[in-house]
């Protein structure tokens, strides 16, 4: 049902051992990723999401990704795929052993819980992060802003956040909003979009991005902007983007209820899914 | 040569491939691991290296780990290994697939790197670490002070440092000393051997301890107390110590010679390896 395909083009199986224990993955989480959604066996964002995976490769001096390989080994794992009409494609790419990168793309089926929040929507708490901004740009070395597969701390404050009874989480550096562990933040105030900027130490949304664009394409406006929590805590509606959860609403912020944005939030999505209809 | 052992006693061949595409460690870097000088067929401090793997295995909220198994996979590891006198031991605990643990001891030579830096010291810079040590008591989701497979940073660390013309790095938060990406900072001065505190968000050190232990033996004080960089460049001498490394000289630090500390080294070297004679 799966499909995995190794960036030489070698198609194996993903319930078997394929990772040597000498990896540099296996070793140190070092590496880089892009989740991408494939649906009806087109790849949405396919262009933003290598360009990332590119400048993720740079910042850990990972050797320049062949992009065109990536994009063999994308269709290819889209070709193998024998399940619905819905999968999430998987680019890891990782130092891999000896200096030889390892490189795959997993192709698999959209988490349960992921369809539920959906439709559901989530309640999020805010976590800090603990990292000032102004050393994305002083201190290299610390990645912010890359895509790495070192995203131990990204799973632990998504424990944290169920520990408090929500299910995500959002990253806040004191009052200032950041990202998801695995999303970026997207409000919506008086028919204008929000999102924090890049230089706050956050990954580019390659899904915000697209929302983005198709809002302003409907006469939406849109900024990229600092946002606290206040101002989530003000807005018409507050999203939670990314490729495989699409636009989540967030309908509690700790633990505090904010406004039925069902209306927007099918506005939005209407928008967003016509980009790809 | 290497020798590698699965948690369930199974022995396997490191050099083919052992891990699923779908392991959290490769999905997520989402693990534990420690590494453990053998010398002779004796693991060095086993029991602390356990004990700390138990300790960030509950960081991360990994089922508690099952010490008598993994003493046996450690000796099956020292009993299978083909080497030399010396092997590196790593154990290995990730969160694994659908919810089942994977681990592993592998056991492999001491990097070549490695064994001349014990000889002839290091050069080290200091690079900042961006997380305020408060924040290892008030936002455990951080994971300060977890020996995580998460260790991008930590790589990405020590290679900015050989890019400033040094070996190694030493993280620092403003200009208080924190410690080394895979070591311990120890500094000698009259006499007395200091170290920062794990309050500083540090690991505890197993070597610092062992070093610190054989040091009291012998009449040396020893304080475990922050430190400065101006600590560093007033001190009669500084040590890098980890398990593979054991005590190694930092000679210059951010570029600058420090006194040579041949003679303490020797001194020193000689106290702690009478603690496994």
């Amino acid at each position: 049902m799966r499909s995995l395909v190794f960036l030489d083009g070698r198609t194996a199986d993903p319930d078997a051992p394929q990772i040597r224990v000498d990896d540099q993955v296996v070793q140190r989480g070092d590496g880089v990723f892009e989740t991408i959604l494939v649906r009806h066996g087109k790849a949405r964002e396919l262009g933003p999401h290598l360009k990332r995976l590119a400048r993720s490769a740079e910042m850990l001096d990972l050797p320049e990704p062949d992009l065109a390989a990536w994009e063999r080994v994308s269709q290819a794992v889209i070709d193998n795929y024998r399940g619905g009409p819905e999968m999430a494609l998987k680019l890891v790419y990782t130092r891999g052993v000896d200096g030889v990168p390892t490189g795959f793309g997993l192709g698999s089926p959209i988490e349960e819980k992921v369809v539920r929040q959906r439709a559901e929507g989530v309640a999020v708490a805010t976590l800090e992060r603990g990292l000032d901004p102004s050393l994305t740009e002083t201190a290299p070395w610390l990645l912010i802003g890359a895509k790495t597969l070192s995203y131990g701390v990204n799973m632990a404050a998504v424990r944290e956040a169920q520990r408090r009874g929500a299910d995500d989480a959002v990253f806040v550096f004191g009052e200032q909003i950041l990202e998801g562990p695995t999303s970026s933040v997207v409000i919506a105030k008086d028919r204008t979009l929000y999102t924090p900027p890049p230089s706050m130490g956050i990954l580019p949304g390659t899904t915000q991005a697209a929302v983005f664009r198709a809002a302003e394409r409907a006469g939406w406006g849109t900024k990229v902007e600092q946002l606290r929590v206040a101002d989530l805590l003000a807005a018409d509606a507050v999203f939670l983007t990314s490729s495989v959860r699409l636009i989540t609403r967030v309908h509690t912020l700790n633990g505090q209820q904010l406004p039925d944005a069902a209306e927007l939030h099918r506005e939005l999505n209407a928008l967003y899914e016509a980009e790809y209809a």
